[in-house]
């Protein structure tokens, strides 16, 4: 079975939480299935900072026939984000008020924006519920979010390696990253590929933060070198190899939505934000995430109201919601075979 | 008491591990204290990376009045490393085969080169023992492999918060920094300033790696704003002081340095190497340090022949060796009381 490639326009003005507004957007997505005439089977896919709509490139052992979510019998959508560079409304698109692209003028954007974009589109196509939303990482923080602002919509909410509200820590290191960015001089320059050699650098950064100690043990060392050491060839490696398929807006635009979430923010508290959530929820962590550690999904879960928590053990960090596919197919059967019954 | 200030000259060629050579060096080096007729005195302090040798202003608690270094009973030296960039030979210092700075000319240095260049002022010092042997991370690494090196000479150690080889994800994080200050054009010219907003980006990723979440949790976090975080202002300000007294080059060589440390590189192996410290051992690490886990001075421990092991509790991770002082004095303290028997 193939995905499916598609456009979704909105020519309206799209207000935004910072006060400001993007003058229409488009949002592109892929989708995998058929919908039932039931229009029961939704599963719907969040991606993490760096991903496109493209699901089953990136995650596609959860989409597999007899995996977790069979093709043959759910309809998989997913949603490139707006501020990303898949083909949805970003800093490279072209903004009609001026006729160039948005650049540095792209405006803050954050997670109660982008799933307000993905609720239009959900409306769009005619899809009352969603059987299962899931994401990982920013992914997971769009998921949360979109469950809290219309918590009627998501039957099973599954937010992995995420938070309820950005840490101090995720914060500075994504700032590092962005001075990282700064410090290439390039990214002063109006075209795409300001910023290059800075957003190498970033990416690099981040591997660290996606992984752990143990996580680069397993690649192994020569010991008797001077220099050229196989750790340091492999972040220069996944700096370029970033480069080539991203841009320095869209990452900019992206660790500051990260950045800004914070699910209490239209409420009293994030806790009360959480308890808002209607969906049976399971929330999945790794034990070894640096980035995201337990402690934030140990909070996600002790506040949403149906809530399990599964923690999954492995050596490679934060990556591990891409790498551990084998255990979370594992839990996500588990969790789904339970039959829900939703409590109107 | 006050710190006194010296400097050492070596002007013959000094031949280094890479093959290459210095032409000569200086050594700058700061004093506490007075030398006992016995010379059985010294306490030897060696400085983390981008330390200097006013050991005072970095590490003044361990080295007052009835702490566990007191300078009215010992005679404390501290020797700012060859690389660096306050008073010793290092990049920025002017090559007297060119006449001009070395800047990026400069070798390739190691850890086991600079304890050598220390063994020379030790030898010119007129000194035989070191009563002990201290340093943190970088120092620490040096610390080790000057007992190594020169096992005779070294009667109590103290490494703290380091390893016996740097690890691939210590490279790993290091090379992003190296490549956040490659982003920064300037990086190219020939002058002291050169990748200097590079540099502030490396010194916020190191902030990180210095720390841990929960540190920068205690830094607490306004919720409801959507830019301009407290935790993104710390580390540019992080990286702004860190211009202001270091430069990109002395990171560069230094932060090599510690890439290139392996105890085991003249020996069969790192464990091999660390069975050759005769010295009375106290390692030292701290339980939230994620850029020199635990498990390293646990290897550390395990092969030195007479050597015990404390672990801090602290939630500061690898700084806690600058800020847990009271923890650390206590420790030394109790190790250092007992009277060592040095065993011909």
């Amino acid at each position: 079975m193939r995905t499916q490639e598609h456009l979704y326009r909105q020519d309206e003005y799209f207000n935004l939480e910072s006060g400001s507004a993007l003058p229409g957007f488009q949002l592109k997505y892929t989708t995998l299935g058929e919908l039932n005439p039931e229009k029961s089977n939704v599963v719907w896919v969040c991606h993490a900072l760096t991903g496109s709509s493209n699901f089953v490139d990136w995650w596609g052992a959860l989409f597999e026939e007899e995996g977790p979510f069979d093709p043959r019998e759910y309809f998989i959508v997913c949603v490139n984000t707006l501020g990303g560079c898949y083909g949805s409304t970003g800093p490279l698109s072209v903004n009609p008020e001026s006729s160039t692209p948005f650049f540095h003028d792209f405006p803050t954007i954050t997670n109660w924006d982008i799933v307000r974009s993905f609720d239009l589109l959900r409306t769009h196509l005619e899809i009352e519920k969603i059987h299962t939303l899931i994401g990982g990482s920013l992914g997971g923080q769009q998921a949360l979010t979109w469950a809290i602002y219309n918590p009627e919509v998501c039957i099973n909410l599954i937010p992995i390696a995420c938070n309820a509200f950005h840490s101090p820590w995720g914060i500075a290191i994504n700032e590092s990253q962005r001075m990282a960015i700064e410090a290439d001089q390039t990214w002063q320059m109006r075209n795409a590929n300001a910023g290059s050699n800075g957003l190498k650098a970033a990416r690099a950064i981040s591997m660290t933060t996606f992984r752990s100690f143990e996580a680069f043990q397993l690649q192994g060392e020569k010991t008797n070198r001077l220099d050229q050491y196989r750790a340091a060839s492999y972040q220069r490696y996944q700096g370029e190899k970033l480069a080539k398929r991203f841009d320095a807006f869209s990452y900019w635009t992206l660790t500051k939505v990260m950045d800004n979430h914070q699910v209490g923010r239209k409420f009293r508290s994030p806790e009360d934000a959480l308890r808002k959530i209607r969906a049976k929820t399971l929330v999945i962590g790794i034990d070894s995430d640096l980035l995201f550690p337990v402690s934030e999904q140990k909070f996600i879960y002790n506040y949403i109201p149906n809530a399990q928590l599964e923690i999954i053990q492995s050596p490679y960090g934060h990556d591990a919601f891409l790498i551990e596919l084998e255990t979370l197919k594992v839990i996500i059967h588990n969790f789904l075979k339970f039959k829900f019954v939703y409590d109107e």
